[in-house]
């Protein structure tokens, strides 16, 4: 039995990142549905999820549902979702003042905190910042003034830049930037990969320990180096940004998989 | 005779920082225009500084005849003339993409500069970065492509806030921040103070030598700092930002002031 197929077989849970293993922007990796298929009828536990804040898990269960994959909404961890359960547990109903889009503001008030107005930003407890494709300066002179008086300031991934259709575009750290370059203050705490929050919260949601857990993902700076991090198994999938040669590179280092698939379909084992 | 008294009548130039020396946004200070007026009748040579990028020359000339200062255009540095200046130098002529508002597109274009609009931003050789009230996704997104693509990253000042009369609001830091967090660069050139280059363009079109021209600020960590660093005579109000106990700290550093005087008025000597 090869090595990879004996891993597959002992993990009793598996924890996705999207894009790069699942999808590509829109289109769907050849043989993803079938593998996450495969996986839920060999009974393992699934979980997806994204350094993405800007929309929320119901968005991503129906995006996943179009390309003949099932995940259910309870299955998925956005980084906005991630930044919610985070919250909640330090300080339940709290002011937050938001930079960031709507997924990621919708994910916060339905999680039950206060979202706070511009007029009203200086009485934030939290000033939560994510990637921001709608951001204004009178956005940035709130969170700055909410920050100034006191406020902690909460990034939801660190992701400096991300591709589009168009080319590479700003990500959650011209945001986190910006806030940073006015007030003097760094984040606090950043939710995302490869910070460990977000896996951690996963793994709560699976009720696995890391032992039995893999992660799959396409990036090694962030997928696998989360998940030596947390202590799990690391599987990169050449499907995304990483390469094999990237992959030889960082060997020896935290950032270095435990296994190298081709893509997610040879999880069919 | 009084040891300020003699050095005002050694000196032949003085470099006036404009906010919370001569103004306090659009509020005159008391005895400006006398001041200003007593020197010119001394003979001496005046320029009249600021870090803001985000109007003309020639729109200070008319701000400050409003307060009754005459202050021709060509006795005016901003920092947006400053970086026109500055890469007039180092390449006349070249493709600019800029992130800030109107009266910096407005020097650079008026001093030859190619402007490029957002479809072309990655032929950009300089990403020229303000403070910017005007900041979109779609700007940041051209900003970040030209500097992937290879531009210099040049800012025109560094303030990370500004007062207003509404409260602190985000200066230059926060553009800058925002390229810098997405694409993991920091300007190669910053203009304004504390760095050097817009008080030599300043002594350039004096004619004069630090040892005969002094700096007259608000600021111990701009004005003076940059004073210092160019080897002029400081002299700080207290009209403005700095506090007599603020100078009192800093005392035996490169921020201590050679002079404190209450307000411009105590030049008439």
């Amino acid at each position: 039995m090869p090595r990879l197929a004996e891993a597959v077989d002992k993990l009793s849970a598996f924890i996705f990142d999207m894009d790069g293993v699942l999808y590509l922007g829109d289109v769907p990796i050849k043989g993803a549905a079938e593998a996450v298929a495969h996986l839920r009828k060999k009974g393992k536990k699934l979980s997806f999820v994204t350094n993405k804040s800007t929309y929320t898990r119901r968005e991503y269960s129906r995006k996943l549902a179009q390309m003949g994959i099932t995940a259910h909404e309870s299955e998925i961890v956005t980084s906005a979702y991630g930044t919610s359960i985070y919250l909640r547990r330090r300080s339940p109903g709290a002011k937050v003042y938001v930079v960031g889009e709507s997924g990621l503001k919708r994910e916060l008030a339905q999680a039950g905190f206060k979202l706070l107005t511009d007029a009203r930003a200086e009485e934030a407890d939290f000033v939560v910042v994510g990637m921001d494709r709608t951001i204004t300066y009178k956005k940035l002179t709130s969170g700055l003034r909410a920050l100034l008086a006191g406020a902690e300031f909460i990034a939801t991934n660190p992701d400096p830049i991300y591709p589009t259709e168009t080319g590479i575009s700003p990500g959650a750290g011209a945001t986190i930037g910006a806030l940073a370059g006015s007030s003097g203050k760094r984040p606090k705490v950043i939710i995302g990969k490869p910070s460990p929050q977000m896996i951690k919260i996963s793994l709560g949601m699976l009720g696995s320990t890391p032992r039995e857990t893999a992660i799959v993902g396409d990036k090694l700076e962030t997928d696998v180096l989360v998940g030596k991090r947390v202590g799990l198994t690391t599987i990169l999938v050449l499907t995304g940004v990483s390469s094999r040669p990237d992959a030889e590179k960082v060997r020896g280092t935290n950032m270095a998989p435990d296994f190298v698939i081709r893509s997610i379909e040879d999880l069919v084992v």
